[in-house]
C-alpha cells in the first residue's frame, strides 16, 4: 500500500523531472555512446565513468570521470553523486552497487540481476532452477576437472567471469584440447547443433510491463568468436517466434530487471529454443533498431529507466548489421578504408566508435544496411563487408 | 588543371583523413545540437563557439568555446584553430570568416554566400539579379521611405540585419501601420496571395553536384510567426515539384554554395513559384528528416562539407513536425506537460533541445510525428499540439 503510494509519488515526480535526474553510466564504450546519442533528444543530464580517458563516450557527457567502474570506492563515490545508475558492462562492482540501493539511489538494472550475469555459472544455475531452457552444463574449477567430465566433450569452455567480446571462451572438441583450456573456474556447456542463433531484447519496467524486440538471427565470425552478420527480422515460424517472446518475458520477470535484456538462444533442429547467454544492457544485437525499428534499444532502455511508456518495437525495414572490425593485421592509429565507397551506398548507416587505435578484431563500428528485401539489404552488406576495412597509419 | 589536381588531392587526403579534421562550427543552438548528435557516427572532432555558456550544444562538443559569433576577433582566433569551419546560425562575422578562408581554411557555406544571406535587402537583390522568381519588393533606409511607396501595400516589412526566428518581421496592411513599424534599413515586400508555402532544402558539394530533399509544406502560426505544423512530403502537383527542385539547384548552383541551402518558397493560386528566403544551414523546415528520410539535413550537411557522397534523400514515412514553443505566458525554468502521455503515442518523436529556461514562443524542441498516412500522422500531431507544452515551475 505505502509502496504504491511511493510509486505514484514517484511517478508524477518523474513525468514532470525525468529530466533534472542526475543519471550516472558505469562504462562509457560504444553502447554508453549510443545511448548518450539518444539521450540528448530528452535532454538528460549524465555522468560516465571508465577507466580509459579516451572512451568512446568522452566528449559527449555532461560529466566523463576517469575511473575504474570495478572498483568499490571509486563506483561508490560515482554514485552517490547520481539519482539513477545504469549500466553498459556488466564487469561493474556490484557490492557498491548494493551499498548504493539501500542508499536510495535506483539501479537499474537492480544489483543482484547484475550479480548473476557477471557470473556464467550463476546465468546457468539461474536458468536450471527456474526452468529456463539451456544447453546441458558442467561447472569446474580447473583444467583437471574438466578431465573428469568426458562425456560433455565436445563443449565449449566459457570463463565464469570477465569474459568480454569473443573473449574467455575456447572450444574443447576432444580430450585432447583440454590441456590448452583456461585453468580457471568455468562453465562446460555441451556443444549443441544448431540450425541458428537467434537474439530478443526485451524491456521491463518497475510496474512489471515487458515488450519484446522482433527476434534477430545472427551469424558469427568463427575466428573472432563475434558476430560478423545479423540479420532483422529473423526468419522464424510463428510458434517459434511466440516461444522465443515467452522466454525473454520470462527470464525478465523472473529476474525482475528494470531495464533491458538481451537474450540469446539456439534454435536446435528440433525447433527447441535453448538460451545462450543473457545481457542486462544495450547489445550488439540491438544496433540495427536505431534505423529499422520503430524504437531503438537505447530509447527503450531510456524509457524503462525513467518509468516513461515504453516504445512500439516494430521492424519498419529489413536490415542486416555488420560489425566493423579491425583487420587482423593491424594495430595502431585506426584508418578507414574505402568509407567514401561504402557511402555511396543506399540504405548504409555507418556507426564509428570514435576508437583511436585500432587492434585485431576490435569493434570499432557498425553498419546497418536496410534494403528493399532480405536479399538487396544482403548483397549490399556483403559488399559493404568486402571493402570496409580498418587499417592502421 | 592545377584545381583539378589539387581537388583529386584533397579528396584523397580526406577519404582516410576526414575524422581527423578540426571541424568548427559557429553558434551552439539546437541546429548545432542535432548536428552534433549525428556528427557521433563519423566520428568527427567538433568544436563550437556559442556566447551562451548553457547553450544546447554544451557538453556535447569536443570543445565548447563561450564567446560571440559576430566579433571579428573570437571568430578569427577559433578559426584559426581549425581546419573546416560551418555556421549553424547566419549572424556570424563574415570579415573574420573572409580572412580565415583566404589564408586557407575551409569554409563551408562560403563567406560571400552568408554575406548575402544575413542581408534581406542583398537576398532580395541577388534573387533578382539572377532571375529567380520572388515577389516585387522595395528597399527602404526609415520609416519615411516607406511612406512614399504606399503602392507596395499591403506589405511585409523585414528588417534587412538581425531578424531571426520570427522576429525582425512587421505587417504592414495600410498606411496606418507605418507608424508602427521599425525605423530601419527593411525590405518591404509585397504580399502575396499563396496557397501554401513549400520549403526545399538542398545540398551541393564542391564538384557542383546538387541534390534536393522532397518538398514539405508549412502552416504558420502567425502569432509567433513561426513555422506550426510542418508536413512532409508536400503535395505537389508533379509540375510544380520539378519546378521547385529547378529553383532550389539553381540557388544552389548560383551561389556556388558547398553544404545546404534551404529555400522556403511561396506557392500562388496561378501555380507560380516565388521564393520567400534561403538559409545555408540546416533548417526548422528539415527536422523531420531525422525520422522521416533515407539521409536527414544534418548528416547530409556533413557529408556535402566532407566532400563525401551525399545520401538519397527519399521520403521513407509521411510525417508531420511540430514545434515545441515555450507558451505564451510562463518564463523560467521549463517544466514538460504531459510528456509521459505524449510518449505512449506511436511514431511520436520528441527531441527537447536543452533549454534550462522557457519564454513565450521560445523554440524549446521539437516532435516529429510519423503516421501509417498523411491524416494519420496529422490527427497525431493535433493531439499532441494539444497536450504537449511548454510550461516554467
Amino acid at each position: 500500500m505505502i509502496l504504491c503510494l511511493l510509486l505514484i509519488i514517484l511517478r508524477r515526480f518523474m513525468d514532470k523531472r525525468f529530466n533534472t535526474l542526475k543519471i550516472g553510466i558505469l562504462g562509457g564504450g560504444q553502447l554508453g555512446r549510443m545511448l548518450l546519442q539518444k539521450a540528448v533528444d530528452f535532454s538528460l543530464k549524465i555522468r560516465i565513468l571508465d577507466p580509459d580517458p579516451e572512451a568512446p563516450c568522452q566528449h559527449l557527457a555532461e560529466e566523463f570521470i576517469v575511473g575504474d567502474f570495478s572498483d568499490y570506492n571509486t563506483v561508490y563515490k560515482f554514485g552517490k553523486e547520481c539519482d539513477l545508475l545504469t549500466i553498459e558492462i556488466e564487469h561493474v562492482n556490484v557490492e557498491a552497487l548494493e551499498k548504493l540501493e539501500k542508499e536510495g539511489v535506483l539501479v537499474y538494472p537492480q544489483p543482484n540481476v547484475i550479480r548473476i550475469v557477471q557470473d556464467k555459472g550463476e546465468q546457468k544455475l539461474f536458468f536450471k532452477k527456474h526452468g529456463i531452457p539451456t544447453a546441458d552444463f558442467s561447472i569446474t574449477k580447473d583444467k583437471n576437472e574438466i578431465s573428469q567430465i568426458p562425456e560433455m566433450l565436445p563443449a565449449m569452455q566459457k570463463l565464469r567471469k570477465g569474459g568480454y567480446d569473443g573473449k574467455g571462451v575456447f572450444r574443447i572438441s576432444s580430450t585432447a584440447d583440454i590441456e590448452n583450456s583456461f585453468d580457471a573456474p568455468s562453465v562446460i556447456e555441451k556443444l549443441i547443433p544448431f540450425e541458428k542463433e537467434i537474439s530478443v531484447i526485451v524491456a521491463r519496467k518497475i510496474n512489471g510491463e515487458t515488450l519484446c524486440f522482433p527476434p534477430v538471427e545472427m551469424d558469427f565470425n568463427t575466428e573472432a568468436n563475434l558476430v560478423e552478420f545479423l540479420y532483422s527480422p529473423a526468419e522464424l515460424d510463428k510458434k517459434t517466434e511466440t516461444k522465443a517472446y515467452e522466454i525473454a518475458s520470462r527470464l525478465a520477470n523472473t529476474l525482475s530487471i528494470v531495464g533491458i535484456l538481451a537474450v540469446e538462444m539456439f534454435l536446435t533442429p528440433e525447433k527447441e529454443l535453448l538460451v545462450n547467454e543473457i545481457a542486462p544492457r544495450p547489445h550488439n544485437s540491438g544496433h540495427h533498431t536505431i534505423e529499422a525499428n520503430m524504437t531503438s534499444q537505447y530509447e527503450q532502455l531510456l524509457r524503462a529507466i525513467l518509468d516513461l511508456p515504453l516504445g512500439k518495437t516494430d521492424v519498419t525495414c529489413n536490415a542486416v548489421m555488420i560489425n566493423l572490425l579491425g583487420e587482423k593485421n593491424y594495430e595502431g592509429r585506426a584508418v578507414y578504408q574505402s568509407f567514401e565507397e561504402a557511402m555511396k551506398m543506399e540504405g548504409v548507416y555507418i556507426h564509428l566508435y570514435g576508437k583511436k587505435n585500432t587492434r585485431p578484431y576490435r569493434k570499432m563500428g557498425h553498419v546497418t544496411v536496410t534494403g528493399k528485401n532480405k536479399e538487396d539489404a544482403k548483397r549490399k552488406a556483403l559488399t559493404i563487408k568486402n571493402i570496409l576495412k580498418v587499417t592502421a597509419e
